[in-house]
């Protein structure tokens, strides 16, 4: 059920090494605090969510494609954001992520949740 | 100044078909409308800002190890979201992202947006 | 159109001054720096948001009774940082309130708007 | 330690009567299902965040009079559809809010609290 934590990740290697030299050039590191980026982040989190808002569940499953390029800018944000958090805190994304399924296939085991979106505790 | 876009991602796409099976074998794929994966993914952003909100910007590079795995675990959590979202709208992550450090270097010059934290429409 | 904004909100004051009382005997008033609360606060949104993420809209609409008091302690926090907030910052709540209703139906006019969820900038 | 729950609050009255008559001329009833309300309140608590991202704490204590009035902006937003969705979900909000103030005096002692920050579960 897990993916494979081995898998290399070298386009989010990409992204970090190329989010270090825009800050650099521009001498943001001062603002890059770890509370700075994760409220940068959950900002452009609702960013993308606000595209959302009004639409009905189907609606949203049939965007057109310039609310589609619109929505993949936002969700862009919130990635850049997440690898920069990341740089500054040593994380490793994709392993702490392959990590993470693990523990949830250990929370919603398959026979208590399937077809339910009951929160763990409450299975 | 950009990423190399031409990188492949197989983290991104092993997490993707991880989650693809885990959504599956647990009937969840009727709740993960775009919609709904939008206010989870900032829901979960949120849960990540909550471990900074009274701490100050110092305290916050200075994280003790279990304060840092519990923010790594809810990184983690914006991370599955965004890439299953990503999924659903037939997005690619990373070559967004690597558009978006190529659109932000456009909006935001070295020479005029060095050492400040305006928004570019304020510089 | 608008609402009177010489009606007077005792019970905004009081929310305030119990508050102020609160915090005062805790000494958590180094902690509630502008800054702070409003990360705070869109924290206690998220935890609200939390309750309808994976419910349609109709479901939304008929809460159980513990569903509904749960969530209506969530927006009592929202409630209480936000007055906290607005204390801190030396700004009328119900004032501001009164004139975004107006600022509103400016940017949304009737014939306009009715029936459409569009943003004022595209209609 | 208690707010008086007895006081009346004719400004949030007022609120939800021009918030109702607002909606209804426009017919934006169908749009405000308490899921669509709470996904929108979210998102312009977030909004309200985003002017102190990248501000010091400090800072965020001595707003210019622009930035001030922006801030305002945001926090009568997000009372707006705070009153809304009390109102959609027949909640008392000032009543809610003073029941709040007395389970938080219950979870936060005077003696365990003082000048911490810890969450109640970690006093």
């Amino acid at each position: 059920m897990s993916a494979d934590a081995a898998i290399p990740d070298p386009a989010l290697v990409a992204l970090r090494d190329a989010l270090r030299r825009f800050a650099a050039e521009r001498d943001w590191d001062p603002f890059h605090s770890p509370k700075n980026l994760a409220a940068a982040l959950s900002v452009e989190a609702a960013e993308l969510l606000e595209h959302f808002q009004w639409l009905t569940e189907d609606a949203s499953r049939n965007l057109a494609p310039e609310a589609r390029a619109a929505v993949a800018e936002e969700m862009a944000d919130v990635l850049l954001y997440l690898v920069r958090l990341a740089d500054k805190l040593d994380v490793d994304l994709a392993a702490a992520a392959v990590a993470k399924i693990d523990r949830n296939a250990q929370k919603y085991p398959v026979e208590k949740s399937r077809g339910s979106s009951r929160k763990y505790d409450q299975l």
